[in-house]
């Protein structure tokens, strides 16, 4: 967190830059609940007052929007980048699943509020809307990599694509970054284990 | 959900056993969380006034606390079942798995809360106490594993055990029990994919 800007500049620019608010608001989401957080409680958390806090956003509404997209935005850029573009199904399906997993550790906080969206505002349903389309490219490209024979076909695809949805999407509820297992090892660790396997060989 | 009792029964005995009661309560507990749920919304969507509550249970904690027993007991179980106990450690794991894996989805409103519990109340934290100890004893299964050459030793074994609990704990997010997929046949593929890899071999 910041340092307490100097008393002669406290009105109406609180020290905090949109950024900053937003990243503390997600940190009171994820542990109150997006619908449980008031902006009162918001303004506590950043210690400045509510109106302090429109001063930078407009509504709580619009720091959900601001958080999601943060997350999303990060999510579909792995998507549109060349390497998981063209080339070999299976090799863009890991280039994804590896790209998926560095913003999930990057943007953490982020990605868990909406991991744990529930939909019951326009904004979170919105937010599910780009997530589901998420989740059908990745289901895309684990049907072309069945199709050209580099995934096992003993597997539904839909249970496939789930299983590697859970797996990666669990990270969020234990990993600890800046602990013993760097980011780039976590995704060599999943990337074996899903298509490789744990038996020793 | 029982059909509503006759009216001449209603005081009293208003026509559900403690089970129904338990299972009624659980589902509101997942979808509005544990905290926000009063007695009051309880017995609205049990459609019986709160007294009626009282009849069955003395305290809201009581509810939670037999939920989460049914959930930790089913999952206890499988620990402390033969083939849980003795053989390869590699058999005894891929059995725990398994058995993890039935109970989750025989009880899936059940170990959905448990698996969402936050710890703030004595019931909460005594559960996820219990729920450590289970984990514990899986991962020390999944050392054994290791020791005797089963399990691959390019993965920390802390990472892998959190990598089988994340995938198999997040079954409870998407799987519809009585669809297209059975339990035993999402048990051969979660013991598959973790196991042998999603690679065509």
């Amino acid at each position: 967190m910041p340092a307490a800007p100097p008393a002669a500049t406290r009105r109406g620019r609180p020290g905090y830059d949109q950024q900053a608010v937003l990243t503390i608001a997600v940190d009171v989401f994820n542990r109150h609940g997006y619908e449980a957080t008031s902006m009162g409680v918001l303004a506590e958390n950043l210690g400045i007052s509510k109106s302090a806090i429109y001063h930078h956003v407009p509504s709580k509404g619009d720091l959900l929007r601001l958080a999601l997209d943060h997350a999303l935005d990060g999510l579909e850029a792995v998507l549109t980048d060349p390497a998981a573009m063209s080339g070999k199904a299976d090799a863009r399906l890991e280039f994804v699943l590896r790209g998926t997993i560095a913003v999930l550790i990057e943007r953490l906080p982020f990605v868990t509020l909406l991991l744990r969206l529930r939909g019951n505002t326009e904004v979170e349903r919105g937010a599910l809307e780009r997530r589901r389309t998420f989740d059908r490219q990745v289901a895309a490209l684990v049907d072309a990599a069945r199709s050209e024979g580099s995934l096992r076909s003993d597997i539904d695809p839909r249970t496939t694509t789930r299983l590697l949805f859970g797996t990666i999407n669990s990270i969020v509820e234990w990993y600890k970054p800046g602990g013993a297992v760097s980011p780039e090892k976590l995704a060599d660790d999943v990337i074996t284990m899903v298509f490789d396997g744990l038996h020793s060989t």
